[in-house]
């Protein structure tokens, strides 16, 4: 119960830090690169933290009592105008990318060839038209870069880098599945397949005799040679862990939701977290290799925000005490590390040791999204849990 | 004196190191990743690293009498012929483009939009051409991309994100040309307009009314916004310091001589080396903010290599004391950090208070270029020292 009023209240703070800060009053959409105390020290505006900033205000908005405030959707619609206005790239890339970085006033600086600033573009504009009731439909042509065929994206056709399963990709498009068939039996029924598809090429990053969860696998769901084969990423698996346990529990999958847990949540403790300091590592080797990138052993904001939700969604479903140490443990670490007391919202990025490295709230990978979502979700979660409990 | 030895059997060491466990006789070039006791970890090839070792070896063997042995230059050969057979790329990117990376066995795993592959390859096949007598000129395609229309990269232009001048495209052209012109009056004829442009971007780095180096300004010398205008690399200031002092010698221009010890040395010292923990800083923002990059804090070899290279041949040049004493503690911390007593070679990347966090001796990013160059042109540089001393 103190843990709840405290995920109350803490969110109640970073809605206000983001309102507060991060809205450009000139050109509209969101500033993103704030420092620690909220001041802009960039005016590049990235278009996943864009969308990820509309989303998460229209669902506050929507499920949320006390911010269904006129002043959060307007705060989503500025966003959301934003996009629409300057997302898309005409100059380059195939039909319908969006940028990946856009200046002050819209210009394109930078396009990924992947498919995650589309993704957040559908999840912000669908979640916004549950209120407005304005329709935009991006997420067939989304299948089709994944299913079918990806030239579109620009990435050029290398032999020595066939196509892979990389986690995120069905992680994607899981979520956008959940966000887009939430209420809507019609396009559940449309995306049904879609999902089952998600959900099997998730399972294949159970790898090793089903004792590791591999972040890059063949498509057929065989390991991959070298570094990237190797590579853990405890955070994505244990965020994939309640993407999947949530899908489980709608569809009565029994077998799925303990896959769920036992995989995607319990080796990810027990491979990721660090003993000696705390908190969980960014990456891994499978084979105890020192992995390649730079910041391997530093402890990020968003690996905890999602660990919080998947332990929090697991007891719930199962009540297993265990679980529920787990988060506790994660609680009580990323309480007294990320969350900053004296300005408002969570710094992003510890040593290994726990120390502040990166100071700023906002960043070109940080917005308005890990830290509210994980807030959010744990309060419903608790909500339901005491709900339960007091009938 | 001590430091002399010491230089001379660690060059020895580190040049066995790469002999003994990049080479593969199976398919040729080098393995570049290689754990800290020389265990291969990986084996895709870097072709940076691929055209930077071709060249290290031939360098040493041409110029060097103890290292004027017949498995020196096999082992340079070995790695031209594979870079010879597999680096350009045919599939994509426009004429003469070369990989970033390839399997094993020669295919490309992905290609940078940028024209150092490129560069390691001109700057190793002239090296080696120094001895072997063949040719192969890929400069003036270089020049004609970076002079003239950069379109073949495949970079898109996109309107948010102008052509800017990137302290590294002239520095690397510089270094070019300092390889190429190297004894051959009609190449330095041929390029000597060329050299001119290069200096004269570098110069426009220097920012803030002469108290900055900047990274990245406009391509007419302005600072540009946000955390890329403000970004600082002490490690790579200072290897433009040598560069630009290098040519100032040959040259003997005396006032560029002064420019790049007082501003591309004197300045990134004092912005760069951390009061604190000891060592350089990897990047650091003009104005204080924190810069965005993950590993800004921690300590790289490289730097430090760089460093000692420009501190030696500034003290060589002046007899100044403080730079005889800036070599000494870049010296002091470089050997006690980085150097491996126990496997050879040198660890890569430590964190800000000096523990080694990455424990390899090769990654995509380290190859055997920097260590070795650096042990080199150190004993070069106290070898004339010392001869002129004697005299």
């Amino acid at each position: 119960n103190a843990k709840e009023r405290k995920l109350r209240t803490e969110l109640d703070r970073v809605v206000d830090f983001w309102l507060k800060y991060s809205h450009d009053k000139e050109h509209g959409g969101y500033f993103n690169c704030l420092g620690k105390d909220g001041k802009v020290y960039d005016e590049l505006k990235y278009v996943w933290l864009q969308g990820r900033q509309v989303w998460m205000y229209s669902r506050l908005y929507r499920t949320m009592e006390r911010f269904h405030r006129p002043e959060i959707l307007e705060a989503a619609k500025s966003g959301a105008a934003f996009l629409q206005k300057f997302a898309r790239v005409q100059a380059s890339g195939g039909p319908g990318k969006c940028a990946f970085c856009l200046t002050r006033d819209g210009r394109t600086v930078k396009v990924q060839r992947t498919i995650f600033s589309e993704c957040f573009y559908v999840m912000a504009m669908d979640e916004l038209s549950r209120i407005t009731q304005d329709k935009e439909i991006m997420m067939d042509r989304l299948i089709f870069w994944v299913q079918t065929d990806s030239s579109d994206l620009g990435r050029p056709q290398l032999p020595g880098d066939p196509p892979i399963n990389s986690m995120a990709v069905p992680m994607m498009l899981l979520c956008l599945v959940d966000q887009l068939t939430e209420g809507r039996t019609d396009v559940a029924e449309k995306y049904k397949d879609l999902s089952g598809w998600c959900v099997e090429r998730i399972l294949q990053h159970i790898q090793r005799d089903g004792k590791a969860i591999l972040e890059n696998v063949t498509l057929n769901g065989k390991e991959l040679p070298g570094c990237q084969g190797r590579l853990q990423n405890p955070g994505h698996a244990l965020e994939a862990g309640w993407f999947l346990l949530q899908y489980a529990l709608k569809k009565g999958d029994v077998h799925l939701q303990k896959t769920a847990v036992d995989k995607f949540m319990e080796i990810p403790f027990h491979t990721g977290w660090d003993k000696q300091h705390g908190g969980l590592f960014y990456f891994l080797d499978v084979d105890g290799h020192c992995p390649t990138q730079l910041e391997w052993n530093m402890k990020l904001w968003w690996p905890h925000c999602e660990a919080l939700i998947a332990y929090l969604m697991a007891y719930g479903h199962s009540r297993e005490p265990v679980l529920l140490d787990r988060f506790k443990q994660i609680y009580n670490y990323t309480f007294t590390h990320f969350s900053d007391e004296e300005h408002g919202e969570w710094f992003g990025y510890l040593s290994r040791q726990g120390e502040v490295v990166l100071d700023f709230k906002g960043g070109p990978f940080k917005g308005f999204f890990h830290v509210p979502r994980c807030l959010y979700m744990c309060e419903k979660l608790l909500d339901s849990l005491l709900e339960r409990q007091d009938s």
